[in-house]
């Protein structure tokens, strides 16, 4: 995957004779079409031509427009079959034939390895075994999303059920790792505790790391599997976050609560310094390298290869949807 | 439906404070975007600043660009559900749910209508009574079409297979209206006869129009109902058209050649000048006035409405998807 990143003021993209010229002043940078993947237009600041457009798009590349916050925006499609039309097309599809049931089931398994390894990860750290002797426990549950059977709507009901049945073996045990005086006593959405609180902080963080991952490979993050498909809810995205919420944001905020760290909450919200603690904690923790399967990659790259690797098991150019495992 | 063209050279397109500015050496336009639905971008000299873009995003309006032919080539889709990415959604569930069998049923049920209409047509012209007869012929067939029940895959057989008994008497009335020396024996895509060979020329004239019509009201024109979803094939155009052939090509060559107009073909094809006339012909035909359900529209405006009619019953924003027959 190429990517040209074009941001600044004042730069210009043209074309000339199937090269691509950005022309920042007097700096000139030139590429070839054929050798481009996708171009993201990062600043407000750029401007095309459209005989540059039209080249891009018969190229087959991607042409992709962010806001000021980062999130991508805006993308050019060919109407043509080329690759990004055609994951869509796969993916509203793919609720219907056996590929969205599948893929259920893999981000459910993937998530519930994430738990058990966390917990591992953990009974290692502290020679706490009830920590290992419960990550067990939740593995069993793995067998039991393997053996699902039949249609995305027959099973989706039957994840969502597994999965609250390892949660309540899978937050106990987060509790028990926590300082006494946190009072967390349970994962809670409304939780008015500060493990609470920073994890939604925390999760808000992923969603839009998500997102954007989503986004960039092709897919539509409102059309997920799980997730039922709520017109206007970024499902799929609720989707791809289970499988990185234990490695981006569980153990980092973790981490920090044992070493003492306490968020100062006001009113149930997070002060300015606590959020800003916490998104340097994650952000980080995104570099993190992390070995999956053997192959040590930064969680940053292994969410862009999952959601690229998903784009790809969806328009049936690759065989195997593999999710996210880190190796704890 | 408020479309902005742009053409010429040197165009440039910016923002400001949420007004779009066009400006074309001293000429400036200014649009508020909140009154556009679509920009069209029609020639390769028109420049866009990525701001200008992130607006037109913002606020739901779909940037078009054309190519050097004037065919729709790329467009600007969000990643979030606006219009045009829930046309998309929704076509690509239609074929699964009862919507894409309704709207291949309408689509023949117009069909044999229009044929039916283009006999009766030329029988009070010629007084003969047999083209009358076998009108009612035909119409007997679209009661056929609207028994149908079941699925698309069902039905789509079914639908060709009547639409051939209809074709069975359609052409052979098109031959009685023909000159004797023409040769025309019936319709044959690979026949050698003048008759045949314009047909098919006219038809690709019609494919084009039918094409740009479909891409521009947010249609995925590769994604198709009664023809197969053949990855790559432009079926939802083969769909389409065959509610306009008769009124814009068949209807148009009949009168050329019962003129006596013959067109030149060597070695099977079209020379230049004959080519040329049947374009022009046809392109003319598209201005032709014609009465649908009593109201007076050109049979351009009545395709591009039908188009817009497809989308809008596809995304249920329409709860009747009417297709398109002339009252001949």
């Amino acid at each position: 995957m190429r990517t040209l990143i074009v941001s600044g003021y004042g730069v210009k993209i043209a074309v000339e004779k199937g090269v691509l010229k950005v022309v920042n002043g007097k700096e000139k940078l030139s590429v070839n079409l054929v050798d481009l993947e996708q171009i993201v237009i990062v600043t407000s600041g750029v401007s095309i031509t459209s005989k540059a457009v039209r080249s891009i798009i018969y190229h087959g590349v991607d042409l992709v427009f962010l806001n000021h916050r980062g999130e991508p925006i805006g993308r050019v499609y060919p109407p043509y079959i080329n690759r990004t039309v055609n994951t869509r097309r796969m993916q509203y599809l793919a609720y219907l034939n056996g590929k969205g049931a599948k893929i259920a089931k893999v981000t459910a398994e993937c998530k519930l390895r994430n738990q058990a390894g966390l917990l591992r990860r953990f009974s290692r750290n502290t020679g706490d075994r009830e920590l290992k002797v419960m990550a067990y426990e939740i593995l069993k549950y793995v067998d039991e999303v393997r053996n699902l059977n039949g249609s995305l709507e027959k099973i989706r009901g039957e994840i969502v059920s597994i999965e609250a049945k390892a949660a309540r073996i899978y937050w106990p045990m987060v509790a028990k790792l926590l300082p006494e005086n946190i009072g967390f006593q349970g994962r809670e959405q409304d939780g008015f505790d500060p493990f609470n609180i920073a994890l939604n902080y925390g999760y808000g963080i992923l969603y839009s790391e998500s997102w954007k991952a989503l986004v960039l490979a092709g897919l539509d993050p409102y059309a997920g599997f799980i997730h039922a498909d709520r017109s206007g809810k970024p499902t799929l995205s609720f989707d791809f976050v289970e499988m990185f919420r234990c490695s981006i944001v569980d153990f980092v905020l973790l981490k920090m609560f044992r070493k003492r760290w306490k968020p100062r909450v006001e009113n149930g919200i997070l002060d300015y310094k606590s959020r800003a603690e916490i998104a340097k904690n994650i952000i980080e923790g995104f570099e993190r390298k992390v070995r999956i399967q053997g192959e040590p990659l930064t969680l940053r790259q292994a969410m862009k290869r999952a959601a690229f690797n998903l784009a790809s098991f969806i328009r049936g150019d690759s065989s195997l949807f593999k999710g996210f495992v880190e190796d704890w």
